[in-house]
């Protein structure tokens, strides 16, 4: 099951349809893959099922700033070749949505009806712009990941200001979706924030995601949270990663 | 207007009613304050409003592990003297709420729209069960405080587990509640965490908060997060705090 799945990881990474956070699995090609998990279910959204929402495409809440950055990265996923004709740019907008497991065994406390109803947190409102509206772009041949966020006026911590565990939530997920691309299935083992400026409510910011090394199952990354324009530095942040086979999570 | 807001913090204190997160800033006693902040209203939920959820109570969602911890410590909220009469317990029930701020001036970003929608990251929704219900309770002489937390299906983070943000926007709910009540305002400085062993969706847990010292500024707690019956360790955490004065988020 692990092993069909993994494969499935990387078709579907080499399909070009790069995942969007670790928590996705990719969805097969050839149908439900048979296993011991009688109650895994993956849905197949973009080939069987009514096409569910991309939340990493601009909606009306977008502000200028969100735009233009969305729109900086965006122009370089696809170049114009010398002929006039079109090719794939070094940069990749990785789509986002609120779950691909319909039914997620997940232990003695889950039950049918949580497995049911289980949304991924970063997208779990469908308001746009009332939470957290990001979008992630990764570049793999130089191995770097950036996503721009907009906060929105539910993710109050300090007045005026985002959660630290907001912030933790972006950084958690941005450098999780990157090193899942580099190197399959992980979970998060260690998060060292060193929060250096408040960021204000409804705020862009920018987090650039880098991948420091990998020793055995052992995968280092590193963030850094910034201004829309790069001057100011909300937050740095190492994580530590340990690579996981997916049957890990479904026992 | 930080002194002011300092004064009216600590009188709250002394009353008792203890604040529920190092977000929250107490209701004056005697109307709103005078000060330089012309937009800044504070909302004065207990004298002047209509009363306010307060979500440390508990509603349908909670199941019977989350009944039998909050039972535990509210229990000792209020002890029965020798007289047969009621006197005042080691522990005292924190209450929440989403917001207590109606117009937090934050700074550049922040539209007039953003202000009068914001609320808590932790409080943000109303449907019962489905993000976080928790409940802290501090007992002061002792300098611990103890939160129960149940985790709803929007907080998924990998399948059918717990998202480490919403594990770390916890940790740093409680770890700084914690602090501001010993300390006054406080915003974290840093936050690493180890994550030990995932947590199911729906599961209750328990965190337990302990201020490790003061130095300066620098106020520094951890935090180890439980399954319920303190058997599974899920994380260890240490948060380094630092001391403000309400004007720093005011300005």
């Amino acid at each position: 099951m692990a092993k069909s799945l993994g494969r499935l990881f990387r078709a579907f990474q080499r399909l070009g349809s790069l995942t969007p956070a670790k928590t996705h699995l990719s969805p097969p090609s050839t149908g439900v893959p048979e296993g011991t998990f009688v109650r895994t279910v993956v849905e197949l959204p973009s080939l069987f099922c009514l096409k569910p929402r991309d939340f990493s495409l601009p909606n009306s809440s977008w502000g200028p700033e969100m735009m233009r950055l969305y729109e900086y990265y965006n122009s370089q996923c696809e170049v114009e070749t010398e002929g006039g004709g079109k090719q794939e740019g070094p940069w990749r907008r990785l789509p986002s949505y609120n779950r691909l497991f319909k039914y997620a065994p997940g232990g003695l406390y889950l039950s049918k009806i949580i497995q049911s109803k289980a949304r991924l947190f970063t997208r779990n409102m469908r308001a746009p712009g009332a939470a957290f509206e990001y979008v992630a772009f990764a570049n793999i041949e130089e191995q770097k990941c950036v996503c721009i966020f907009q906060a929105g006026h539910l993710l109050e911590g300090p007045p005026g200001h985002v959660h630290g565990g907001a912030i933790a939530t972006m950084i958690d997920t941005v450098t999780g979706t990157h090193a899942t691309l580099l190197h399959g299935p992980v979970m998060t083992a260690n998060l060292n924030i060193n929060y250096r400026s408040p960021i204000p409510l409804g705020s862009t910011v920018l987090l650039e995601s880098t991948h420091d090394k990998r020793e055995g199952r052992k995968i280092f990354m590193s963030c850094k949270m910034t201004s829309s324009d790069g001057s100011k530095v909300h937050s740095e942040t190492t994580v530590l990663f340990l690579s996981i086979s997916v049957s890990y999570l479904l026992r």
